[in-house]
């Protein structure tokens, strides 16, 4: 198995084989999903994949009943792009599985999630879901959280500074991420802010994460400790792609 | 001392005492206040008088430099009537006094607040500034946290629900505080839903505070624990108005 980073995996291995990777795992997971669920949808190009083979089912007939929660505009969007049923997270009493992607997954089933901004509505429907399975290409396992990228913190706008200078107490370097599609910083699905921030320790993410979530303004945070119940991992050695649980 | 609830209080006393005894105190806080000072602005019915007392010192050329951060759009309303100079979180580097009201106080200095909705903020504020100064009537003294009112939850709307049930499993009775000038859930200033939360047992509000901020969509809570460093109490004995310092 190569174990390398996503844009290094783009340079040596070409954008196309990751995307095949992800594709891969995202058939897998599909396979999970049966009738009558409620169905947490994961946000992400991983979980964008598995949507698109969700609807497949759900087109060719054999998911009825299936009703899903998304866990972002993204994933509301490709919901309705893919013949899914929405629903949502105040209209469900379980959500019986739901299947996420992540940025980094620790050899602990735990994960860094955020990259894409949606880290707050994502651990709402992971943390409420009876099955958690995360779906990943293989660079995205890490030895220890936050050695890939800086966790992202969502903060109400009007104490981003405040915010920021109580990371920094903690040992955090805190970047305000901006937009790239807007002038100034990046807005969440959620109205709020981001800021990406570099932890050289961190020995104990889930103590962490909980230190974090207890600082006025915050909202929630990109580390998922002890949520995953299951990961897939979509792997290629020899040019011969395969899935690996863990 | 005579110790009764508010609506006793008030059936008792009029309405009118309970008003004087927050004016009372209200002026004792606004004596602390200084030049040059970053001064933070709380909410409710007795720092609404705080804030026209400071009002009435900065008219009068006192308060040179002085410099507000709200934490309501109620204190940014009453410090633009009271000219008083605004400023915002994320444009100061400390802040020096924060002056606020509270709905409870427990004998330790820890409080309930949140009755008018404004915890979120008031806790960024109130969590900041080098000197908390908690003004009340007496009628606001408790033995226990939670004994006169619930707590209340800020919570994502998109999320009300899923906390709510979380609440109960920690022993919490949540119920939607609805809006009364408008049709359905009070909205905060943020933008968000109140759960106001009954706890039969707080053994620990310090910890119940944290355990409430780690629930995926809560924003923050009204239990505002080890924050305060002084509480001025107006009371009443035999028709005398007095302050006392906790």
């Amino acid at each position: 198995m190569v174990r390398v980073a996503g844009s290094l995996m783009r340079r040596v291995l070409g954008v196309d084989l990751q995307d095949e990777l992800k594709k891969h795992v995202a058939a897998k997971a599909a396979d999970l999903v049966r009738p009558n669920m409620v169905l947490g949808l994961g946000s992400g190009s991983t979980a964008a994949f598995f949507v698109a083979d969700v609807g497949r089912r759900v087109v060719a007939g054999e998911l009825p009943g299936l009703r899903c929660v998304p866990t972002s505009f993204q994933a509301s969007v490709l919901a309705n792009e893919n013949s899914l049923t929405l629903t949502t997270l105040n209209e469900v009493d379980t959500i019986d599985l739901a299947v996420d992607g992540a940025d980094e997954v620790d050899p602990h089933l735990n994960l860094t999630k955020g990259g894409g901004g949606c880290q707050t509505e994502e651990k709402l429907v992971d943390a409420r879901a009876e099955q958690l399975v995360i779906v990943v290409d293989s660079s995205k396992l890490v030895h220890r959280l936050g050695e890939k990228m800086p966790i992202p913190v969502e903060v109400l706008p009007l104490a981003y500074r405040q915010v920021g200078q109580k990371l920094t107490t903690i040992g955090g370097k805190p970047t305000l991420r901006m937009a790239k599609a807007k002038a100034g910083p990046l807005v969440t699905d959620q109205g709020n802010f981001i800021l990406d921030t570099e932890f050289e320790q961190m020995d104990n993410p889930g103590q962490l994460e909980e230190q974090i979530n207890n600082i006025p303004g915050v909202l929630d945070n990109g580390l998922f400790v002890g949520l995953a119940d299951k990961v897939l991992v979509g792997e290629e050695d020899n040019g011969k792609l395969s899935v690996r649980e863990l």
